[in-house]
């Protein structure tokens, strides 16, 4: 099996995208090819064998074969011919922009590339933190209050402490906590600097955080632990950025039999079957004995690979099973009918 | 103004987004360049005075220049070189797959290609009737009450008469009316054929219906007329098909004051912030004195041209005013402190 690694991205997680990508060069015992999407949203094939993150910063990565992305997949130039980047799967691990906002989804579906990694709905219902709400709500999982606001309506009614968001951001970028009234405005700049809607809601200090991954195979989901995640206030970046390349394997929250069944309850209300083709990770909180989702990570830090058992098989049953996509036939009859009508045909 | 037309695509609507296409051009004064997406979304540039259904039946486009979509626009050999096509915008007419649902958007926000027509997010929540819904509820605009059933759960409680709808696909396809129980198990299984999920609403015979499009440009929306479409029980898909020509005006549904400003009203609920950049059809029921959404067409049918006083200047307005999109910087600020703090920089 020959998986092709896609990251990079014109994304405020470009970085943290190339160290998710050489993490799982350590947990995928695979045939593993790099294709790196530059912040010019240009291809380039990296040699397994050189990935390092200082060939991407030095721009060394200029110097490795560019591809163009057609129908049937990733070409390169070979003296006068193209000749194809052979694969079995692609592995979608931009995160944020670009690999969650449906873009790269979109692109591998319409150039027929068959990728693990969440689909177009799938990466705009939760790239979209509003989106999220209303999702979740309907497939009846509780959620935190909230309010979306923008530059023209500031106004936010939830009583203080509460968290701002970037609408569509993932990994804590321009985050926010607002404890007296003094610190909004500024954290509303901040926020609205990567986004032109911001999520209010409350903030919980100490609140119980429960984080469990899983996807769907052949018909049974597969989960992954429950890791109860220590945590600072909210992570920042430097932090996230560090936590992406995890690979060592956590322990098993303590949880009651029941209260594990009902995180993977949640879970599986919230990946079927929107999150079909991707490995997601929920984040899910535990308050006054509910549980509340936090945020979908549709794709998650290293594909969160150090909750899982046996993440090597995981990936590999995944790419042998993935969803399958409806072929569409389109024929001519009514343009044919008209035609022959007319007495042209 | 040169303006590019992108229509075709792998849909069930490819034959009528070739209709729409061909509209335009009787309403666009403009310089129209054609882009086709042919069944195997291959993109040729179709000669403007050659255009012509029977050129896509008869396969004769297939001698036409095949473009490649490549950071910045779509390209064409030219003897040794490649040679890009310029055009100032293009027009997303792809109706159902490809077009609306999130893929042309994607492809054209990624390759850098300037256009009218729904973004990603706006795509998704409008193509997918169970996301629309959701939407609609969220920003305060009524809808019919519904079930989504798959074919693992064909449970239905509305009573009969029902309609039955491919939650995905536009068009009249594979919509049927269920009057009594002994149609229902072949109506499921027709809408299925187009999709694993289908949507089901109640039918509510003669009821009155009014469809007003718009777009927002420079602040402030551009409404179209509203008109009552004369109706059979549903529109079939031939009626449809020669629906999607029309450019010949139509005349305003009468209807008081308050009425036309309650559809106006509703329709910017929908229309503001997610569909910038597109000209869309929204499509009111009249119930008992309240207003209903039934659907959004992020692409109508030759845009909607006919509802519009000013079709022409319209869209020239709104291609020079479109969103503008947040350009990412990507540097690499974490790569580099951590190289420099190993001493590796």
């Amino acid at each position: 099996m020959k998986l092709a690694i896609v990251f990079g991205g014109e994304s405020f997680e470009h970085e943290i995208s190339i160290v998710s990508a050489i993490a799982l060069k350590k947990v995928v015992f695979s045939e593993l090819l790099y294709i790196f999407c530059d912040k010019n949203r240009d291809f380039y094939l990296i040699p397994t064998e050189l990935i390092n993150s200082k060939r991407f910063s030095s721009g060394k990565y200029l110097s490795d074969a560019k591809l163009t992305l057609k129908q049937g997949g990733f070409y390169y130039k070979k003296l006068f011919k193209e000749e194809k980047v052979n694969f079995d799967c692609a592995i979608n691990i931009i995160h944020g922009g670009d690999g969650e906002d449906g873009k790269i989804a979109a692109l591998f579906d319409f150039f027929g590339v068959p990728y693990i990694g969440p689909n177009i709905e799938a990466s705009v219902l939760s790239y979209n933190k509003f989106f999220t709400k209303l999702y979740a709500k309907a497939v009846g999982v509780k959620t935190l209050d909230y309010e979306v606001v923008n530059k023209n309506n500031k106004n936010i009614s939830l009583p203080l402490p509460v968290i701002i968001k970037p609408l569509r951001l993932g990994s804590s970028i321009g985050v926010s906590v607002v404890k007296e009234q003094k610190e909004l405005e500024y954290a509303l700049d901040v926020a609205f600097e990567f986004d032109d809607e911001v999520l209010v809601e409350p903030f919980i200090e100490n609140v119980a955080e429960y984080n469990i991954a899983g996807c769907k195979i052949g018909g049974t989901i597969r989960y992954s632990i429950i890791e109860e995640p220590q945590k600072e206030l909210i992570l920042d970046f430097d932090k996230k950025y560090l936590d992406f390349s995890r690979t060592a394997k956590v322990y098993e929250a303590r949880l009651t039999e029941i209260r594990h069944e009902e995180i993977r309850k949640n879970f599986k209300l919230i990946y079927e079957p929107l999150f079909e083709g991707a490995i997601i990770r929920c984040d899910f909180f535990l308050i006054k004995n509910s549980i509340y989702l936090n945020e979908i990570n549709p794709n998650p830090g290293s594909l969160a690979n150090y909750l899982f058992e046996e993440f090597n098989s995981l990936v590999q049953d995944l790419a042998r099973n993935l969803p399958k996509r409806r072929k569409i036939a389109v024929e001519y009859k009514y343009i044919n009918s008209i035609q022959s009508a007319k007495g042209k045909a």
